[in-house]
């Protein structure tokens, strides 16, 4: 039963289970304790950090665990902005980082209501999800009091240009604070990052593990209430056994990264190409060169998502998605948002350390069945060159939900002659994203959106 | 080799660790995900919400797992505080809380730098550490937002009234938060609290994992950056096999509570009967009766608090202290100093379940000659009826570290006539509990303080 989302969280490396058991004997007292008991769970500790030191390219004594990646991100975010608020109270963040990283900037911004002059640059991306080096160094001030940006996306594996944003940051004066959750499993990140965030659970080590590295020099006032763990950066009793368990297990993932990284690299590649030869109507999405070795993601149009992932799951294939039906709010990804790229139908495959290639071709075997199966079910057009019937039309898609509207749309094109438009009506968020990336792949004109009764009207002229 | 140091963490429960095995192949992927190793993550940290909050006596929609006891403490009174802003910014604790809730409460008051009107009271508590429930009822405002009390406290053991503090709570329409941290092993806390927090590794569960229980209707707003996971008041990937772990755990001690209750009840009513026959000059502290059944903390006069504790260790006993010199900032145990006790040569034994009775008749063997050898080496006063030689005596001890100044203080006291004083110049910040202190123990009179070069002079009159 193959599981390629180890994006969202990778199963427990051999390595770290052996490391967790071995020091849940000697790692459960408390570590500021002088008796044989916490001596011997500092001894851990404190080998755990020298380790985890080594492999993120750091000072011991400027890296701390937290209890996750996203406090890592959080805890790194609110210390660098108060250390610097006598500088400035503007934060740069990529538009398409993770989660954490943005709603650490919103509740940054509405903290004081703006009122103490708080505000967020969000850097854009091109269509493969990169900021441009020079885009990033536009959007420092003289006020910047941080800079965000991750290592990788963990949507769609297109890698930053970190190296030359951090270049770019040193003379402006302003510290960058590298997000490097996705790849910390594959090398240290390269240029002069200030603080560096990563996520145990995402390279095989246990979840509850987190770290925080800030370079020496750089101003750093936290924000919890105090507290004498972790140099006072990480509040709360040290997991120790968990933190062991993460150390140990970079040291092993690192220990195959190279081969491993060239071999993923190949099987994604085989889907990258495969894709769209075997699935009509797809995009594959990011970067094709600059990206993580075991991730691709790509977009089915005509597709809803969340069937799309259930009939996977029923296969035997585990991935996720940044479709709007299978997210809480109903939005799509802000991440295929931020690229302008297709949301319906979307799925991100992420390959764990050993994927047999076996299991990578019997999902290319396996896909296009199901998309099409889904497809048929949702009364997809099938691609055709219907012959022009009518002058403009309008579709009423208000109350359908993605892929609806797009199937619809594509329904009609081929009823109005070419030159004229077909104008749909939707009220679904993923609209917005979907008909506009629809148009670019099928070569048809995107007019653009205006406000409508209950919704929104989108103007398409047909063009082919 | 005995570990006497349950209270700041204990060693994992056979039944927790193989909970958390058995769940390292079932909980590590993402609750959030729909396939299939997503759902069977999702059942795991179900049943194990269920299960803690029917061993916390609330509902599992007002449960969820935190990253630690602290974190659980600083997310309750962040959320509750800014959940209740618009009734007023007044914080009631009491004294005696563990340093995580005073920590909260220093950063609270400290945030608005007082503008925005943040003010807090801490009720005093009496000579065994309780507080009264008029004094707490009394401290309670129309503008206060929140009050805090723990179940029992950490250093002493005395059980604080928290059903009557509760009800006081409940009449004037203000939430309670108990820090149950030391008590949950024992049993629910009793009364109509609105916020509970909890740590697993207290009870022997897993380190990385506390909980955090908000009653319905209890107004709350989470303070740290959004994050969808437990219910947006705990950010951070869950630890699932952790969390199992602890609340597997959490029912397995609470199996053997009543039982052990009575043996370690018994085990500690020995150790505070015999310790002052077998040790002269000791106070036992914390009250008698109303207290957790497995911990008792005494103090040695003419003690140093670190040496006493490397001796015990030496010796194969695993304790703690509260005295000054085993402290980074040298100060004495808050608890310590709220209650007006000795702190020099503080010593706390908190018994793991089944401590062999064995293990604390040795215990009582071995302390009477380490405290005497630690004595000697200090040159501490043998207790005896000095004769008067002297008028009023000025004893300089600055540049001396408790429990030096105390020493100093027994040498002379029997060189002035009665009725005449003997003044002590300390620069010690520990000299001002254990001077008053050792004049209660002592039968002399503690005239009081005033500042001196350098220092403080404490004077203090013979009477016997």
């Amino acid at each position: 039963m193959p599981y390629f989302d180890v994006a969202s969280s990778a199963p427990l490396h051999p390595v770290a289970r052996q490391a967790l058991q071995a020091s849940l004997d000697e790692g459960w007292a408390d570590p500021a304790r002088l008796y044989r008991e916490g001596r011997r769970a500092r001894l851990l500790l404190d080998a755990a950090r020298e380790a985890a030191a080594e492999a993120v390219g750091c000072r011991p004594d400027e890296l701390v665990f937290t209890p996750s990646g996203t406090r890592a991100v959080h805890l790194g975010i609110s210390g660098a902005l108060a250390g610097r608020r006598r500088v400035g109270r503007h934060l740069v963040v990529s538009a398409v980082e993770h989660s954490s990283v943005l709603h650490a900037a919103t509740s940054y911004e509405g903290a004081g209501g703006g009122a103490d002059g708080e505000s967020v640059t969000e850097v854009p991306v091109d269509r493969s999800g990169a900021v441009s080096p020079a885009a990033y160094a536009a959007a420092l001030r003289d006020d910047t009091a941080l800079a965000c940006l991750q290592s990788a996306n963990h949507e769609v594996g297109t890698e930053q240009p970190v190296a030359e944003v951090a270049e770019a940051c040193r003379a402006a004066g302003v510290p960058l604070l590298v997000d490097a959750a996705q790849s910390l499993a594959w090398g240290p990140v390269a240029g002069a990052w200030s603080l560096l965030a990563g996520s145990a659970h995402k390279w095989g080590g246990p979840a509850g593990v987190g770290l925080l590295a800030v370079r020496k020099g750089v101003r750093f006032a936290p924000q919890d209430p105090a507290d004498e763990r972790e140099s006072g950066r990480s509040a709360g009793f040290e997991n120790i056994p968990a933190i062991v368990a993460a150390a140990a297990s970079l040291r092993a993932v690192r220990a195959e990264a190279a081969e491993e990284a060239v071999r993923l690299r190949a099987l994604v590649e085989r889907i990258r190409g495969r894709i769209p030869e075997l699935v009509p109507d797809v995009e594959v999405v990011g970067d094709p060169v600059r990206r993580l070795p075991h991730l691709v993601t790509f977009s089915c149009l005509y597709v809803d998502g969340e069937t799309l992932l259930h009939e996977l799951d029923r296969a035997g294939f585990s991935v996720s998605s940044g479709s709007s039906c299978t997210s809480s709010t109903l939005t799509p990804s802000h991440v295929l948002r931020a690229m302008g790229v297709l949301s319906e139908g979307n799925v991100r495959v992420s390959l764990p350390l050993g994927t047999p290639e076996e299991d990578v071709d019997r999902f290319l075997e396996v896909l296009p069945g199901v998309v099409a199966q889904v497809r048929e079910r949702l009364g997809a057009p099938v691609t055709s060159s219907a012959q022009s019937t009518a002058g403009s039309l309008i579709v009423d898609a208000r109350g359908k939900r993605c892929p609806i509207p797009v199937i619809e749309l594509a329904k009609v094109i081929g009823d109005v002659p070419v030159g004229e438009t077909v104008t749909v009506l939707s009220d679904d968020e993923a609209a917005r994203l979907d008909i506009p990336a629809w148009c670019e792949m099928r070569g048809q004109e995107y007019v653009g959106e205006e406000p409508a009764d209950r919704g929104t009207a989108y103007v398409v002229r047909r063009l082919a």
